[in-house]
C-alpha cells in the first residue's frame, strides 16, 4: 500500500477538506461519503492505522453532522493523535459488537453513497446487508477527481518529490551499469531516493535489454551488459507526496534504430505535455503522445496508456486514457510517460510529473529527457 | 499489507487447494469463488502482484470450468511466474477495456458468488453493476475457514516461523534495556527477526510503563527506565508463514503487584491453552482465559479477544472471541493472547501460537512464559 506517511498539514487543513468533500458529494446527488483506511482517508484526516485489518475503521461524511470516524477502541488512541483528529468525533468499538450497526445508525437507509475504492469487500457487503435500502457508488466512479487538484502546499511538496527524485537521477547516470545486476541498480536508486528525502520507496524498475520490453518488469537478476538499453522508473513518497520519473539509458553507444525508438518517445513525450493546458481533456494528452508513436510505425508497442494521477499516493485519477473525457484543471498533476516496448528486445520509456498551470503545463521533473549514455 | 512472501509449494499443491475450495463453496451453496490479490490469492496460486491498484486482478474458481485468471496485461507475464500458474488460465486485459464484462462472462448472472475479503469495494460495486442479479457473500462469512486447518508442509514452516521469532526473544533478552528508546529496542528486534530468517517483519510492539496499557502501542520515543514493565510483541513472515508471539519482561525486580498480574495472565494463557482440543469451539478458548483474569478481579482491563488465526498472513480466522461456535479441527493455527492493561501505569500479556492436535494442543512458541528479568 502506498500514500500512508503523514504530510504537515493542521486540523484547519483537514476539516477544510472534509467540508470540500461533503459539498462535492451533495453536488453529485450523494447522502455522503464512506472512507476506509488508506489514501483518501489519510487526505481527509492524516490518519493511517499501523495497520489494515478486518476490524472496522470508516470515516463517515454526512452534510448534517459533524464528521465521524467509526474506529476499533484498540486503535483509538492512535487514532486520536492524527492531524485531523480533532476535527472529528471518534466513535470507538470493541471487540464482540458489531461495527456495522454502528454505522449503519450514522446512515440514511435509504441513501446512496460514496464508498472509497479501497474499503474491503468485507465491509460493504455487512453495510448493504445493515442497509438494504441503501446505494453505493465507488469514490473514483461518483468524485474521480476529489483528491485531483491541488492546492499550493500539496504542489510545493509534489515539486519537492519530483526534484529529490531528480537529483536521484543525476546521481544514478554517473554510476556503473555494465556489469551489475539489475538488483543492485535498483538498491542504489532506493538508497538515492531515501537520502534525498523520501521515507517510502514504492518501486525501483530497472529494466535491462529485453526485460525493458516489460513495462512492469521490476528489477530481476539479469547482469547489464555493454550494448542495453536500460528503463529506470522509480519513486515513492517525500513528506506524504509522490514521485514517479522515468528514464531511458543506454550502457555504452546505441544502435541507430535504439537511437531512433528513443527518439519516437521523446518526442512522444513532448507531444503529450505539450497538450497539457485548462479544459483539454485527459484522453487529448494520451492522444497526443500515442499519435507520434503510431505515426512513427509503432502504435503497436505502446501498450498502455499514457499517465496517472499522483497526489499522496504514487497512482491515482486521473487517468490519460482514451475515453477519459474529463476536463483538465489547473492543479492537477499526473505522468506523461508514453513508451514503446519490442519483444524480447528493449524497451524506452519517457515519464515526467506534469501540474496544469493557467495556461498550460508545468513539470516537476527536469532531468535531461534526451539518451544518456553510462558506463 | 500481510502475507505476500512466496512459500515453497509446487503448482499441484496449488491446483489441489483450488479444487479443494471450489468444493468447499458448492458446499456452501456457492457458484464460485472470486479471489483479489491479498493472502487468499496467495494460498491459492502463489501469486502476489507487485502493487495492488485500481486494475482489476481477479481469480475466478467455479466448478464447470478449470480456473481463471482475469489479469492485466502488462501483469501478464509477472502472474506467469507464479508458482500456481500452470495450474490455471491467464485471462489479460488491456487499458480501455472493460474487464469486469469480461469477468461477468466466466460468471452465472444469478449465481451466488464467494468474494475475498480484501476485494476492493471498486470490484464489486462493479461486478454487482454487471451483474445486477448476482449476489456476494464475503470469503471469511461464507468459507471462514478455507485456510484455517494447515497441512503438514504449512505447520512446518510455521514451526519454523515460530522458532524463529523464539530465537529472537532469547536474543533481546540478553540486551540492554534501560535507558534506551522503544525504537531502539524495536528496531533490534526487527533485525534479529530479519537475521533468523524473517523476509518480512510486520510489527514490533515495545510498550514500557504506560505504553504498555494501551495493547496497540507500537514504538514510541519513550526512554525505558529502571521498573518497567515492558509487552514485547513481534512477528511477521518467514518463508511465506506468520510468527506472532509476546512476552512481558521488567527492567530490574518488579513490584508485588506487577508480579501478581503478570502470574495471572501466565495463568489466563495457560488455561487458553489447555482449552484447546479437537472439538472445542474458538470461544471456550476465550472463555477459559478470560475467566482467570475475571475471578481474579481484573476482568474490566482484559479488553480484546484472546486471539487469531495465523497463516499465510499474521492475522486471521478462526478468531478466538466470545460468539464465535466454529468447532476447533487438528491443524488450525492462532495465537492465545491474554493480557490486562492497566490505564496509565502497565500492562501485561503473553502470547503463543498454538496448533490443534489429535488430542489437544501444541505450542509453536517454547520461551519461557515466567516473567523475565532484564537490565
Amino acid at each position: 500500500m502506498t500514500g500512508t506517511a503523514a504530510a504537515p498539514f493542521t486540523a484547519d487543513d483537514y476539516r477544510a477538506r472534509m467540508e470540500r468533500a461533503v459539498t462535492a458529494a451533495a453536488d453529485a446527488g450523494l447522502a455522503g461519503l464512506l472512507v476506509a483506511p488508506g489514501p483518501d482517508l489519510v487526505w481527509l484526516t492524516g490518519y493511517a492505522p499501523t495497520a489494515v485489518t478486518e476490524r472496522l475503521t470508516l470515516l463517515v461524511l454526512t452534510p448534517d453532522r459533524d464528521p465521524v470516524l467509526v474506529v476499533p477502541a484498540l486503535e483509538a488512541p492512535d487514532a486520536a493523535k492524527a492531524a485531523g483528529a480533532s476535527a472529528l468525533t471518534l466513535r470507538d468499538w470493541t471487540d464482540g459488537k458489531d461495527p456495522y450497526a454502528a454505522t449503519a445508525a450514522l446512515l440514511d437507509a435509504r441513501g446512496r453513497y460514496g464508498i472509497s475504492d479501497t474499503t474491503w469487500a468485507l465491509h460493504l457487503l455487512a453495510l448493504q446487508r445493515a442497509l438494504p435500502d441503501s446505494g453505493y457508488a465507488s469514490l473514483t466512479d461518483a468524485l474521480p477527481m476529489l483528491r485531483a487538484v491541488k492546492d499550493a502546499a500539496e504542489l510545493g511538496l509534489l515539486a519537492a518529490a519530483g526534484a529529490a527524485a531528480d537529483r536521484a537521477f543525476e546521481e544514478i547516470r554517473t554510476m556503473r551499469f555494465a556489469g551489475r545486476r539489475e538488483t543492485e541498480v535498483g538498491a542504489d536508486l532506493a538508497d538515492l531516493l531515501r537520502r534525498f528525502g523520501h521515507s517510502q520507496v514504492d518501486f525501483t524498475i530497472v529494466g535491462s535489454g529485453p526485460n525493458g520490453a516489460n513495462p512492469h518488469h521490476e528489477v530481476g537478476d539479469r547482469v547489464i551488459e555493454p550494448g542495453d538499453m536500460v528503463v529506470l522508473d522509480f519513486g515513492g513518497l517525500k513528506d506524504g507526496y509522490g514521485s514517479d520519473t522515468t528514464r531511458t539509458v543506454h550502457v555504452g553507444e546505441p544502435t541507430e534504430e535504439e537511437r531512433r525508438v528513443h527518439d519516437i518517445v521523446r518526442a512522444a513525450q513532448e507531444a503529450g505535455f505539450a497538450a497539457v493546458r485548462p479544459g483539454a481533456a485527459c484522453q487529448d494528452v494520451d492522444r497526443a503522445a500515442r499519435a507520434v508513436i503510431t505515426d512513427a510505425g509503432y502504435g503497436e508497442y505502446f501498450i498502455h496508456r499514457t499517465g496517472h494521477g499522483i497526489g499522496v499516493t504514487t497512482h491515482e485519477p486521473p487517468y490519460m486514457i482514451e475515453g477519459e473525457e474529463q476536463p483538465l484543471v489547473p492543479g492537477m498533476c499526473f505522468s506523461v510517460e508514453p513508451g514503446i516496448y519490442l519483444p524480447g528486445r528493449f524497451g524506452v520509456r519517457i515519464e515526467d510529473i506534469v501540474t496544469v498551470t493557467g495556461d498550460g503545463g508545468r513539470r516537476l521533473n527536469n532531468t535531461t529527457r534526451e539518451m544518456v549514455i553510462v558506463d
